[in-house]
């Protein structure tokens, strides 16, 4: 019934998420003031798993890992930067698009990882413009085809260069008989807002759209004969880079490897341990609390660099949670805890509120926002345990409020003395941290009685006990020390039990209650259909356009429409 | 490949949509005044498909088009009813939802387009609330598991016994390994607004929820002793009827059979053709407009009860559809044209405006919006081309601006001396049919820049040629009679030729751009994941959930997360 998981490159045994420019093989990052070129020159032979080469600037996972860790630091490290031109440096191409042999042979569950990855790559790109004013100029000198034309779509600016050959297509369907699986079709239909019969044209016509159609159709902002490139997109870059408020004079800070050991039943990082219980199909990740107090000013922020505790946090949770999903299939759920005190928790969240104008504070806000968003879009059952002694208060509260369900001891525990478990509700709570249906997440769970999410309001800065927050909807179940052991294990025995799909469906409905986004409806609407087609033989059997592309022979089809 | 289609009952080689009161096997309608009792009772050995029987009011697709005649019925033919009863028949319980022995053993098209149906019926029964004021009342005495709760989430209101084993229910995860297929996590989380993680709990609970909990966690309205029950329905009854706005002493008017006769390659109806080339995997609906002018007055509309023009098509068109989706899984693209004088169409538009507020044209109009709704919803390839001689104006035109894509011819044909074809659009056309997502076709259309909506709307009621109607964005492209023929055929060729199951995908994100609404949810987010579901092992699989029930046997789940 499993499918195997390809071999990673080089004899290693997991995908790392961390990496720096000095280790890129596909990217090159060139700073120059405001302005910085990322350069896709995709290494043929870097790729991450086996069995294929990255011809033609084709990505994998290994090559977006890179691009999101470039975007993180220029927001981090070049504060200065207000213009990304997003470039290729291969002549004639821009980008092919995913890489197809790795997609024929990869597992169903890391193609739909890798689609969930680039998606939240391609949307931190998005988000980088919105939240920092860093911009995205994107110049298509060649074919941007498939995942290459969606790059492009996550820029502020396309630029297609006019010269009778330069193209951009979403060849998916055609050529496939898959989609575009990172957000491109909604992006065709909701950001740039081509016409659906043109944008049904486009979607089916194999060579795409070039030249003055291209704009036409608003597929790309403005073509560019070869001879004025250069010119033009100098000229574009400065008028992107006046208009940006990114602090001029600041200096970045190093985003420094994290600091991690992993076990074979989990990893140890500064501020979060992660333990494995394969038997159980369990991953408890618990974050501790700041061990100081904040610092006094924003330079002094600044000073910590990335071991300042609420960037450091962020930054281990993102891998931590990245790491289960590609790496521990396996893994059912995933519990949160926490330790440490609430207190200090709250005195870190008001710091970043004081300094909310600060550069570095708005980017270390905006990352939580990001990492918050991830875990929301983790396929894995969610549950927090709030426990004596955790500190889920303001910011950490989030990870209550991100999970499925979450239970709440009562008191202490029996020859324990670590203080009751308390939640702690702070300003933060409130708008800071949008899920990506653009509503907070005490916003979303409290969408039948407005007067609920006052009520909450009201009680910020208090350290509520188990059977306040349980009454005011914070929680799901509070529960004495005699229920909770029974409790906890037979409801994450069960959630094990149930089918793993069944729960990925439910989850991604019940999470997401009223409205609707571009972003929810990429990770909805498009990546659902997209996960259906990717179990379907037209695309993935013997005879499907997946498996059978380059290699001569014409796809079968099943021609019964659904 | 493919998988086996279930023979039908009776002999039959298609399944029918029309029916009638008299022939119903499943439920019983009685009507006292304004309250009308719909009671569930389906009758076992009335199973559309052979092998399973239907116990426990579980229903199939049969079933379902018995609940949808009766919705439309009680809108047409007694416009004095303001309260619908939905209740059971049967002793200890309410219904149990879709029939799994149907599901086990249908083929995947089936078991979607089954969903998709019961989705539309249900719509249809919030549609009556909302456009015509018949409220249903749902009462529960036993119990509502999977699709019997979701039905009752259709209700405007939910009453239940509160006898210590009534309950509610959505057992589908933890039983069958699927979701609720027919919009009950999205009501739940959207409509009941049930906060997230009991939802998660309720949904995971294969025994459901009952008495006060019930009603604390918003899945029911009230909970009522079954020593009260009748007193307080009577009450309930009436309480909501005081509060309808339909018309106390309307007579309606009679849904006369179709006239329908079927031709192994189509259908000939009163006021449309349907040609089935099976060879190319087209279908062709041809819509003829109305060979009189329409009625001087309301009145005269109600004695042409259901053979008044506009009525006639919508029933015919909505059968047309029904047909084509359920029995011809092998058509691949749907082709609508038309014939008729366009005047004509303006005049009924015209003359159903002038009466808008007469209940009929009201109905008229609310049946139309759900038949175009249906269109949108269908998983064919639609397209529409305006030849001479063609009729699309006003209504007619909105079943251009639902297709795919459209082609209009320029001029006359030589040799033809039919009056070239024009376009032609009305008030109707700028909010009287929404799309789900809330939006007319045309706003939908114009998405990018809403003055091009503006100069469509400037346009009313003028005959736009084919250059004009191109560059007004109404139709995809305007083609001369030289390159029509090569470019149509070339274009409906290479429909046939793609993956059906990607091109279900990339209609399903490119028809509804802009906007969500919970209905576009229950089509778009939920649906998706549930096809997904139903392809998986976990579910369908020879040791799947779905396949495995009631045998004794335990599911076995390939345990990977995804």
């Amino acid at each position: 019934m499993a499918e195997a998981e390809r071999k990673l490159t080089n004899g290693r045994s997991r995908i790392e998420f961390q990496t720096d420019p000095s280790r890129y093989r596909h990217w090159k990052l060139k700073i120059e003031g405001e302005l910085a070129t990322l350069l896709m020159d995709v290494d043929e032979k870097g790729a991450l798993f086996e069995g294929y080469d990255l011809k033609l600037n084709s990505y994998d996972l290994g090559v977006d890992i890179e691009l999101a860790d470039a975007i993180e630091r220029l927001r981090f490290e070049h504060p200065q930067v207000r213009v990304i031109l997003l470039r290729s440096g291969k002549p004639r191409v821009f980008c092919a698009g995913a890489n197809i042999r790795m997609l024929a042979g990869a597992s169903h569950a890391h193609k739909v990882n890798f689609c969930k990855f680039t998606n939240e790559t391609r949307n931190g790109i998005e988000d980088a413009s919105v939240a920092s004013d860093l911009r995205t100029i994107c110049v298509i000198n060649g074919s941007a085809a498939g995942g290459g034309y969606e790059l492009a779509l996550a820029a502020d600016h396309i630029m297609l260069v006019d010269d009778g050959s330069s193209a951009v297509s979403l060849p998916e369907l055609p050529l496939l008989a898959v989609l575009p699986g990172t957000g491109g079709l909604t992006r065709v239909t909701d950001k740039r807002k081509v016409r659906r019969d043109r944008a049904d044209v486009f979607c089916t016509t194999e060579e795409g759209i070039k030249g003055k159609r291209a704009v036409d159709w608003r597929l790309v902002d403005e073509v560019v004969p070869s001879s004025k490139l250069e010119e033009t997109v100098t000229k574009r870059g400065k008028e992107f880079a006046v208009k940006s408020s990114r602090p001029a004079g600041a200096k970045g800070i190093k985003l420094d490897p994290l600091k991690l050991a992993r076990s074979p039943n989990g990893a140890e990082y500064s501020a979060l341990s992660v333990e494995l219980k394969r038997g159980e199909r369990l991953a408890t990740i618990t974050v501790r609390g700041p061990d100081a107090a904040p610092p006094t000013s924003a330079e002094d922020m600044v000073a910590q660099g990335s071991g300042f505790w609420p960037l450091r946090v962020a930054r281990e949770l993102d891998d931590a949670v990245l790491d289960i999903r590609v790496n521990e299939f396996e893994t059912a759920a995933i519990v949160f805890k926490s330790s440490g005190d609430a207190a200090q928790v709250l005195a870190y969240d008001a710091f970043l509120d004081a300094h909310k104008d600060h550069w570095l504070a708005r980017e270390i806000r905006s990352l939580w926002k990001r990492v918050l968003k991830r875990i929301d879009l983790t396929s894995r059952s969610l549950i927090a345990l709030v426990e004596p002694g955790s500190c889920f208060a303001g910011t950490l509260a989030e990870l209550v409020f991100a999970t499925d369900r979450s239970y709440m001891l009562i008191g202490q525990r029996e020859g324990d003395n670590k203080p009751p478990a308390a939640i702690a509700l702070a300003d933060v709570n409130f708008g800071a941290y949008p899920m990506s249906n653009g509503l907070s997440r005490l916003a979303s769970r409290f969408l039948a009685n407005p007067a609920d999410l006052d009520q909450a309001r009201a009680e910020r800065g208090k350290m509520l006990a188990a059977v306040t927050a349980e009454s005011l909807g914070l929680v799901t179940f509070a529960l004495d020390d005699i229920d909770w052991e029974d409790e906890v294990r037979i409801f994450l025995q069960e959630r094990a039990s149930f089918s793993p799909d069944a729960l990925t469906g439910l989850e991604a409905n019940l999470r997401f209650g009223g409205p609707e986004t571009m972003e929810s409806k990429i990770f909805a609407r498009l990546t659902a259909w997209q996960n259906w087609i990717f179990q379907r033989p037209n695309a993935v059997g013997e005879e499907g356009a997946l498996r059978r592309y380059g290699s001569g022979q014409k796809p079968k089809f099943d021609t019964r429409r659904v």
